[in-house]
C-alpha cells in the first residue's frame, strides 16, 4: 500500500488491441437495422473500420455481406475484441466462448447488472469481474455504451453522436463512465466548438478493466495531449495517483468531471450506478493534489483542454490582454483576478514601444483599452499586440476581439502561431467583413477561442493553474519519511494498549512519530519534581497522584504555573497539604506536567476514506470556527510544501501570519506536524483508523508546536499484539 | 433622504420622445461614409426611421437625398432628439444651439470628458451637466455609444452590431454603461440565441441622464418584461432603490452585471471611467436586498431572462426532470443542489401513473432517469413529461434531450407552452431527424433552452430566487420605525458628546434606540449600590471612583461577579479598603456595573457606503472570526425578516443554532437590535458617520443580546449643538 501511494510503478494493461483491433466480432449482429445489434454493426462498417469483422449470430448466414458465425467458437481466428450485445442472461456464455477462442477484449453494452441495484444485478457483476480475473480475456462494461477510435476508425457504441461521416482527429482522448455525458456533453460538443478527437470510451460499471486503465491508454497514445474524464465513482484512489503521475511526467493534462459534488448527487448517483462515492471534499483535495484539473461541467473541460492543447504552457500567471472596448477590459481584468490571473505591469522597453504606437495614451496600463480611437489606425490592433506579446512578464495572451475585422483575427491567429506563448482570443462577437466566420474555424486552427469572459479567464486560470502544477512536481522531490521517527515503537505502543488508547498513550504514538505533545512524569521524590520540570524546560503543573485523595484542588494537591526552580518546594509543600487533609492517604508521588502556553489552536487529524485510503486533514480549531468548517484535506503522504498549500487553504489562514499585533505563528513547525502525521498514516494503516489532535498549539516563529490532547483510533484489532 | 429609502416616490423623466423622436437631427452628418458622421446617418435612414431626420453639417446642401441645416437653430422644427458626433470642444456650442431651438433630448457620443481622467475633461463635463440642469435639455453621454430602439426602428450608435436587417423584437430591453459589453456580450449575444431586444441604450459617463433613467422607461414599457443593466457604477443607491421598488411592483426582474468585483477590477475601471465605484461586497447587498439579480458575465443576464421573459414565474424551489441520459440526471441533481434546486419527491398519484407507465422502474425518483429502455416506446418520453409536470410540488419543468428526435422536441415545445410552469429545456446534443434544428429555432418559440448543465440550473436558480423576492416583497411590509426608540433623546446625547463619544455616551446613544448596552451608575452610598445593582438585575462589579486611586485592584477596590444581595456590605468592604489603602483619599463613591454573562459574541456596525449611504453590518466575532471576515452587509434601513436574512448569509450561522449541546440563540433579539441599529443609521444620518459595537453577546433563546462595548463615531460637525 505504502509503496503506491509514494510512487511505486502500477500495472496498466496495454489496450492497443483494444482500441484499434486487427478482428473484431460482434455478438449480436444482425441484418435488421431497427434492432440494436443490426445499427451497430451497420455503424461499425459504415465508420470505415478496416480489420477483420466478424458478425457472431446463432443463425449464422450473411449479414451486410460478411459471413455470420453462429458462436464466437466458430470464428476463424482468435478476435482481438468482442463486442456483446446481447441479453444480460446470455452475457456469461458468450463470455466463456471468449475465452475459449481466446479473444482478448471484450466490451459489454448490455445492462441489468450492478446499476440495477438488485441482488441479481451485483451477482451478475461479480460473476462477470471474477471471469475476467479468471480467463485473463479484459471486460469493458457491462452498462456501457461503448468506444469510439477516430484515428484508425472503430466504433462500437450505442449513440446517435457518430456517423459515417469523418471528423478530423486532434489531440484529445475521453474517457467517462456515463454514456450521455461522454459522448454528448463532452464528445460531440468538443467536435462543435471545432476540436479533434482521438479516443472516447463510455465504460460504465467498470467490473474489470475500469476508467483509469483506458485513461492511461490516452496518457500513453502519442497523439493524444489532453484527456478527459467523468467519473461518477473513482474505482482506486492509489491508481487514480498512479495515472496522474504518469500523465505528468508526460506532461498531459487531466481533466475532470467528478459527480456526485453534493449530497442529493450523491445519492442520485448511487440510484444510478449502485454504488456510493467517498467523500466529495475529499475528491476535490486529491485531485487538486494529483494536479488533476476538476471541472464542475462537461464544456469547461474542453475550454480549458483548448489552451492547454497546444502544448503551449503557461509560464507563469501573468496575462496580457488588448481592447477597443474598455467595458471589455475592465470585466476582464475583474473577472481574472476571481481566477488568480494577474495583469503584470508592462517593462519598460514595452512602455517605450507603445508611446511611439500610441502618443496620446500616457502610460498604457495592462489589460490595454485602445479605446475606439485605435479603429481610425487600422494595424494599431496588430501592432501593439505583437508590442505587449513581447514583453517577457506576460505568460499568456488574451487579445479582445467584439466585432472585428477578417485581418485582425487573421494576425492574431498567425501571431498566436508564431508565439511560444498560449494565446486565447476572447471573440464575444463577429467578424465584420466575413460575417459566415464563426469561433469553430478558429478553433480548427489551433487557437483558442472564449465568447464569454467568464469562461474565457476560468479556463486561462487552470491552464495556469497546470503549468504551476507541472513546474511544482518537476521541481519537488517525492514524500519521504521525515527523520525521528520510530514506526516500530508506535506500533508497540499500539500493541500494548489493546483496543482502545488514553490520551497518554495517544500522545505517545504522536510523540513516536516527532510531534510535540504535552509531557508529564510521575517524581516520587522533590529533587526529582525538580529535575522534570527542568527536563520539560517551560512551567509545569504539579498535582498529587494518590487513590485516596479524589479531590485533588480541595486537598492543595493542585499547583498551576510552577517553574522549574520552584518545582522542588512546592513538591514539598504539595505533600505537606495533602497529608495534612488527609492523615494516612498513600501518596504515589507527584505527576509533573508540562504547563501548555497559550498559542493558536488548530485541530489535525487523520481519517480514512474508501476510495483514497488515510488522509491527512487541518483545521483552524476553537469552538466558533469549528462551527465554520474550515477544513483542508490531503491524501498522505504529503510533503511540506503540500502541507504548506493546506495552509494557504485554510479560509481563516490570515491567523497564521501577524493578526492584531500578535506575531505570526511557526508555520514551519505545523507543516512538520502534518507531514510527520501523515506518515503515522501510512506506515500505521493496518493499526490505525483515526487520530485526533485537538488542540494543537502553534506559537510564534520558532517556538513550534504542542499537541495538548490527541486521540488514536486504532483500527479493527489493530490494538492485538 | 429617509423618504427616498423608505420607499417615497423618486421623479424619473419620461423618455419617449427620446426613444422614439418624431423628429430627429443629427449634428455632424456628412455624405462621406468613411467618416463617422456619414456612417451614423446612413445607419439611421437604413435602419427605418419613420420620423423627420435633418442632418446638421456647417457647409448644408443636401445629405443622402436630405436636406442638410447649417446648424441646429436652423431646424425648420424643435427636434425631439439631436444626436452629435462633433469635436468635444465643439460640443457646447452645439448643445447651446439644441436649447435654443427647444430640442428635448440630446445625445453625446463624442468621448474627451471625464473619462479621460484629466482636469479639462472633468471640466468640460461639468459644464455639459450643468448646461442640462439650467437649460432643461436631457443629455444621454458623453463617450457613448448610442441607443437602439428596434420597436420603431431608431438607431443612433457607433456600432457594427446593427444592419438595416430587421431582428425580430421581444421582451428585452439593455442598459449599459458600456459600449462594447452593452451592444455586443450583451445585445447581439442575445439576438443570436434567438432573443428579441427591444431597446438599448449605451449611455456612458452619465453626465445628467443615467442608466437608471434609461432602465426606467423600460419597465415601464408594455412589452418589455426582462431588463439587463451593465454597470460600471451605480450613479445614485436610493435612485436604484426606486427603480428596483417600481420593478418588482410590475414583476420585471433587473438583472445587473456590476463591473468591479474585485479591487483589480475596480482599479481598471476606475482607470477607464474615471469614477472609483463603493465596496462591492455592500453592491452585492444592495443588489440582492433590491431584488436585482446579480450576474457575473453577460450571457448570464440573458441565460436566466429566457425564463423569466416567458412570464411564468417559478411557484416555489422544486423542479422536475427527466432523460434517458443517467448521468446527465445525477449531474443535473448534483448542480441544482448548488444552485438551492429541490427534487421534491413525486406525490402518491404521480407514483401511480408512473407506474402504469414505467411497470418495470419500481419507484420512480426525481429527476427521473427513464434509461436507455424507453428508447424501445417512443412515446415513453412524452408521457413521462406529462405525468410529472402534472405533479403539484413541481414549480420548473427540466426536461433532457441529449440527441433526441424532432417529435420529443416539439412535444416538448408544446408541453411548454400550454403550462402555467416555467420549462427550461437542457439540450445538450443534436436533433437526430433534423440535424439543421437548433437552440436558437426553439428559443425563438418561447421555450429557454441550456446546452450546459452548469448553466441551465444557474438560470433556473436565479429564476427561482426572483420568484422567491417577489412573493416576499409582496408579503412584506415596508420597513417601518420601530417602537421604543427615542431620536431626540440620541439627537441630544450627540449634540452634548461634542466631537468624540466615550463608550458610556456611545452606549446611550445605543440605549435610546433600544438597543440593550451593560449599564454603570455611580453609588454613593451602600443602600444606592444594592439598589443600582437590584435595577439591574444581575450580577454588578463593584469598582472604587477616586481620583486618588489609580491602581483600583491593588487597593482592594474591584470586586466581580457581586450579587445584589451582597452589594451593599461590598460597597463598605471596598471603601474600607480603600481607605486604607490610600489615607486621606477623597472617595466619591463606587461603580456599579452590570456584568456581562458569557453568550456568544458578535459585531454590529453602521459605516457609510459612498453610493449606497448608511450601511448597516453583522458579524461573528472573536479574533479568529474576524480574520475569516464573516460579514454580511444591508443598505438601512432593513425589517426584522430581512436582518434574519442576513443571519443567514453568515458562513458561520450555525452558531446561532444549537451548537455541541449549547442552546439555540436568541435570533429574534438579534433581528431586533439590527432593525433598531438601522434605524438608528437613518434617523441620525447627519450625525452619525460610523457605529461599532463589539462585543454584542447574544444569550439563549429568551435572554435577549447585550451590547458589551459600543463606539459612536460622530459625522464632520455632527457633535456641534
Amino acid at each position: 500500500m505504502n509503496d503506491d501511494r509514494t510512487g511505486a510503478a502500477m500495472d496498466f494493461p496495454d489496450l492497443r488491441a483494444f482500441f484499434a483491433p486487427q478482428s473484431f466480432a460482434l455478438v449480436g449482429a444482425t441484418g435488421d437495422a431497427t434492432k440494436f445489434g443490426g445499427r451497430a454493426i451497420k455503424l461499425t462498417q459504415e465508420f470505415g473500420y478496416r480489420g477483420r469483422l466478424y458478425p457472431v449470430n446463432p443463425r449464422g448466414g450473411t449479414i451486410r455481406g460478411l459471413t455470420a458465425y453462429p458462436s464466437v467458437r466458430d470464428l476463424p481466428e482468435a478476435p482481438d475484441h468482442v463486442g456483446i450485445v446481447v441479453a444480460a442472461d446470455r452475457v456469461m456464455a458468450v463470455l466463456e466462448d471468449c475465452a475459449q477462442r481466446g479473444a482478448k477484449f471484450a466490451t459489454v453494452l448490455t445492462s441489468g447488472f450492478a446499476e440495477t441495484g438488485t441482488e441479481q444485478g451485483r451477482r451478475l457483476q461479480a460473476a462477470l469481474t471474477e471471469f475476467a480475473r479468471r480467463s485473463g480475456v479484459r471486460i469493458m462494461g457491462p452498462n456501457c455504451n461503448g468506444f469510439i477510435n477516430f484515428v484508425e476508425r472503430v466504433v462500437f457504441a450505442s449513440t446517435a453522436t457518430v456517423s459515417a461521416a469523418p471528423r478530423p482527429t486532434g489531440y484529445i482522448g475521453i474517457a467517462s463512465q456515463s454514456g450521455g455525458l461522454g459522448m454528448v456533453n463532452a464528445m460531440w460538443r468538443a467536435q462543435e466548438a471545432g476540436l479533434g478527437v482521438n479516443h472516447v470510451v463510455t465504460c460504465g460499471n467498470d467490473a474489470d478493466l475500469d476508467i483509469l486503465d483506458f485513461a492511461h491508454f490516452m496518457v500513453e497514445d502519442a497523439a493524444t495531449r489532453v484527456i478527459m474524464l467523468i467519473i461518477e465513482r473513482v474505482p482506486n484512489g492509489p491508481k487514480l495517483f498512479a495515472l496522474a503521475r504518469k500523465a505528468a511526467r508526460a506532461a498531459k493534462p487531466l481533466f475532470v468531471v467528478k459527480l456526485g459534488r453534493t449530497e442529493e448527487g450523491r445519492r442520485a448517483a448511487a440510484s444510478h450506478t449502485g454504488a456510493m462515492s467517498g467523500s466529495d471534499a475529499v475528491h476535490d483535495a486529491a485531485f487538486r493534489q494529483a494536479g488533476i484539473i476538476r471541472c464542475v461541467d462537461c464544456n469547461e473541460m474542453y475550454e480549458a483542454g483548448m489552451l492547454l492543447g497546444s502544448g503551449r504552457l503557461p509560464g507563469g500567471r501573468g496575462a496580457s490582454s488588448l481592447s477597443i472596448s474598455g467595458g471589455n477590459v475592465v470585466m476582464l481584468t475583474d473577472l481574472g483576478a476571481v481566477h488568480g490571473i494577474a495583469w503584470p505591469r508592462y517593462g519598460d522597453k514595452t512602455q517605450e514601444d507603445l508611446a511611439r504606437l500610441m502618443p496620446s495614451y500616457g502610460s498604457v496600463s495592462n489589460p490595454t483599452d485602445l479605446t475606439t480611437a485605435a479603429m481610425a489606425s487600422p494595424d494599431m490592433f496588430q501592432r501593439v499586440l505583437d508590442t505587449i506579446a513581447a514583453d517577457a512578464s506576460v505568460d499568456v495572451m488574451i487579445p479582445i476581439v467584439t466585432f472585428g475585422t477578417k485581418a485582425d483575427i487573421d494576425y492574431t491567429i498567425a501571431a498566436a502561431e508564431r508565439s511560444s506563448k498560449p494565446y486565447a482570443l476572447l471573440w464575444s462577437g463577429a467578424c465584420i467583413d466575413v460575417p459566415e466566420l464563426r469561433p469553430r474555424d478558429i478553433v480548427r486552427r489551433g487557437v483558442p477561442v472564449y465568447r464569454d469572459v467568464l469562461e474565457c479567464v476560468r479556463a486561462v486560470g487552470r491552464a495556469m493553474d497546470y503549468g504551476d502544477f507541472l513546474r511544482r512536481a518537476r521541481a519537488t522531490p517525492r514524500p519521504r519519511r521525515p527523520h525521528g521517527i520510530d514506526p516500530d515503537g508506535a506500533r508497540s505502543l499500539l500493541a500494548r494498549a489493546g483496543e482502545g488508547l488514553t490520551e497518554q498513550q495517544s500522545k505517545a504514538v504522536l510523540a513516536a512519530y516527532g510531534i510535540r505533545v504535552t509531557q508529564e512524569r510521575l517524581a516520587t521524590g522533590a529533587e526529582e519534581a525538580g529535575a522534570i520540570a527542568a527536563a520539560f524546560g517551560s512551567p509545569v503543573a504539579l498535582k498529587i497522584s494518590s487513590a485516596d485523595i479524589a479531590h485533588k484542588t480541595e486537598a492543595g494537591g493542585v499547583r498551576l504555573n510552577v517553574t522549574a526552580q520552584a518545582a522542588q518546594s512546592v513538591f514539598a509543600d504539595i505533600v505537606r497539604s495533602a497529608k495534612d487533609y488527609r492523615a494516612g492517604a498513600r501518596i504515589e508521588g507527584v505527576l509533573v506536567q508540562e504547563m501548555a502556553r497559550p498559542g493558536l489552536e488548530l485541530m489535525l487529524g487523520v481519517s480514512r476514506d474508501a476510495v483514497f485510503g488515510p488522509v491527512v486533514a487541518v483545521a483552524l480549531g476553537g469552538i466558533q470556527v469549528e462551527a465554520l468548517a474550515d477544513v483542508v484535506y490531503r491524501v498522505a503522504p504529503v510533503t511540506r510544501d503540500e502541507a504548506a498549500r493546506m495552509l494557504q487553504e485554510l479560509r481563516g489562514r490570515r491567523l497564521l501570519e501577524s493578526v492584531r499585533g500578535a506575531p505570526p505563528r511557526d508555520v514551519d513547525a505545523l507543516c512538520d506536524a502534518i507531514e510527520r502525521l501523515s506518515w503515522l498514516a501510512i506506515d500505521l494503516v493496518d493499526r490505525v483508523l483515526e487520530v485526533d489532535i485537538n488542540p494543537l498549539l502553534v506559537y510564534e516563529r520558532g517556538a513550534g508546536v504542542l499537541a495538548v490532547d490527541g486521540l488514536v483510533v486504532p483500527a479493527d484489532g489493530g490494538g492485538g499484539a
